[in-house]
């Protein structure tokens, strides 16, 4: 295990005493507990509050997504594991501004459990809460069986979309709806080529030949659906953007893209997946309005890509526009 | 070599033209040659053009620095290979708004070199043109022949000051002080703990134990100062502080800090070693005023980080202040 670390049991903790100390101006934690990561500016009076939770490990997802124009809280679990019902809760409670709060996040088991018990607290304390759950992996289930489907980066758009529609001031159900907007029109694919460590284990979650890849395998190594030999970036962009296009109808339309490195995946690489995926877009006259490429969502040091295509319209357009701001996700006016 | 690519021999001309396609309102190439990329306004009338060069496999670095408020153009070599001084004569001149170019670039032999002649090449056509030479890492090289260190991750502080000093309309002059301003006030180390691999080449740059680091170590698998085993975060945090301290007094002052993955480590480790630093700091006094963690200039899958400090007075606060955006480094207002 070749990490930079200190005693593995510490790597959320002292993960989470970095990021609030890099960061005092833009984030706190709540309810005195370091796994509620919550806007500094928290809870913003008449605003929608917006939080999402889940396991560690996967930076920018999830906590680096409170932000402007983004999410307002996040609860934090130990790596690859849900936070508590109770962190939720008190993070939905922190950011409560009277406007009652989303619950946005990921298809995993213990997630689902935990934030519907966290919904049954809040509610008891007069705070309303709607849940959206992200379930983009089209490799996971398929289209008969799509609710059970995972979530992967395609959460970044729901964050996104549905935090510019909390920041416009939009009621709890408009928020809830803008993020299931964003979903319906949201698919994701993934590859990986490598696996990741998590410290507390020591170990590689799974293991793969040296001039193996394996197609459609999960962000905490879940099996995928093809394993075969390492091909090229131009096949490998064909095979992550095929079972998307098959199962959302994206031809003659505008889309956001997302192209996202797994973790020691490099940018370089993602460029030149990027130049193919252009001319296979062009070629069923998809235009990309605007690419996101780079890290959004990882499985600490593996290397593997994603695809994520959200498929516009005026609404989504205007709303991926918004500007939005966190430590880890900057967007500015500029495409 | 586990990568998603094409053919090994077109990893740069692929990955800059997935750039281009990626970028179009941003970036564009000039002379009708891919390697040379500078904003998509270039040139900016009445503005000093900054540009830089230097070999690929550092993304960010070199090329996602050109953006606004940052540099103007950046002529692009292959991996871990100089650009032709052609390459940087003609980045030069399509960036020239009238009131000169600035050479800001980190201190590799074929980049002096080329720079050296493109800079000739620029004279006979009458631009005036000014060299500042980034060398920042004190494992290179000792205080007493500080001007032989190579230059890492600390030129991008001096791309940030000089891009907002030219961006205030400062002569070309004055932007080149900005920059020797903000490089005399910064120092770099970094700490490698696997290689990566050359896509030409096909093998790592170098062999290192599965429990070993190195300190020192250069972007290019250059020899470090000390091999030896895997240390804590804490440890290696404290290793990376000292020499800088040793070599810039920071005590009683405020600095930025920029804490650097070399590729494949994680966001969370970086986040690990920042707790401890800010602590090792405020023992000295010293007040971070912006921390930057993330990666900011990397070698491909490199595992490893890089600490830089730069010591602020108002001048550098202001002008680290400013807003920037370009494809790949985005400041907003907010801290």
């Amino acid at each position: 295990m070749k990490k930079i670390l200190n005693n593995p049991e510490n790597y959320v903790p002292e993960m989470l005493k970095g990021l609030l100390a890099a960061h005092p101006g833009r984030l706190k934690s709540a309810a005195g507990d370091i796994h509620c990561i919550v806007r500094a500016d928290a809870p913003v009076t008449g605003k929608v509050g917006i939080i999402t939770g889940g396991g560690s490990g996967h930076l920018p997802v999830f906590l680096g997504y409170v932000g402007r124009g983004l999410l307002d809280g996040c609860a934090v679990g130990d790596v690859f594991a849900s936070p508590t019902s109770d962190q939720m809760y008190e993070t939905t409670k922190a950011v409560h501004g009277g406007a009652g709060v989303l619950h946005l996040f990921g298809n995993y088991g213990g997630d689902v459990m935990n934030f519907a018990t966290a919904a049954d607290e809040a509610a008891m304390e007069d705070i309303e809460t709607e849940t959206v759950l992200v379930a983009d992996d089209v490799a996971s289930a398929p289209a008969e069986r799509a609710s059970s489907r995972r979530g992967v980066a395609g959460m970044i758009f729901a964050f996104k979309i549905a935090g510019a529609r909390a920041e416009e001031m939009g009621t709890l159900a408009e928020v809830k709806a803008a993020a299931e907007h964003a979903l319906a029109n949201t698919r994701s694919m993934g590859v990986a080529l490598s696996p990741c460590t998590v410290p507390q284990v020591g170990r590689p979650t799974f293991t793969i030949g040296d001039d193996e890849m394996e197609i459609g395998m999960g962000i905490h190594g879940e099996q995928g659906i093809r394993r075969g030999p390492l091909q090229s970036a131009d096949e490998i962009t064909d095979q992550l953007l095929r079972p998307i296009m098959a199962d959302l109808d994206i031809v003659n339309t505008e889309v956001a893209v997302m192209l996202n490195s797994l973790g020691a995946t490099p940018l370089e690489e993602l460029y030149i997946m990027y130049a193919h995926l252009r001319e296979l877009l062009q070629a069923e006259n998809v235009r990309v309005y605007r690419p996101y490429i780079g890290r959004f969502a990882t499985s600490m040091e593996m290397a593997g890509a994603s695809l994520t295509i959200m498929r516009l319209d005026d609404e989504l357009k205007r709303l991926l526009d918004a500007p939005a701001s966190s430590p880890f996700f900057e967007q500015s006016q500029y495409v």
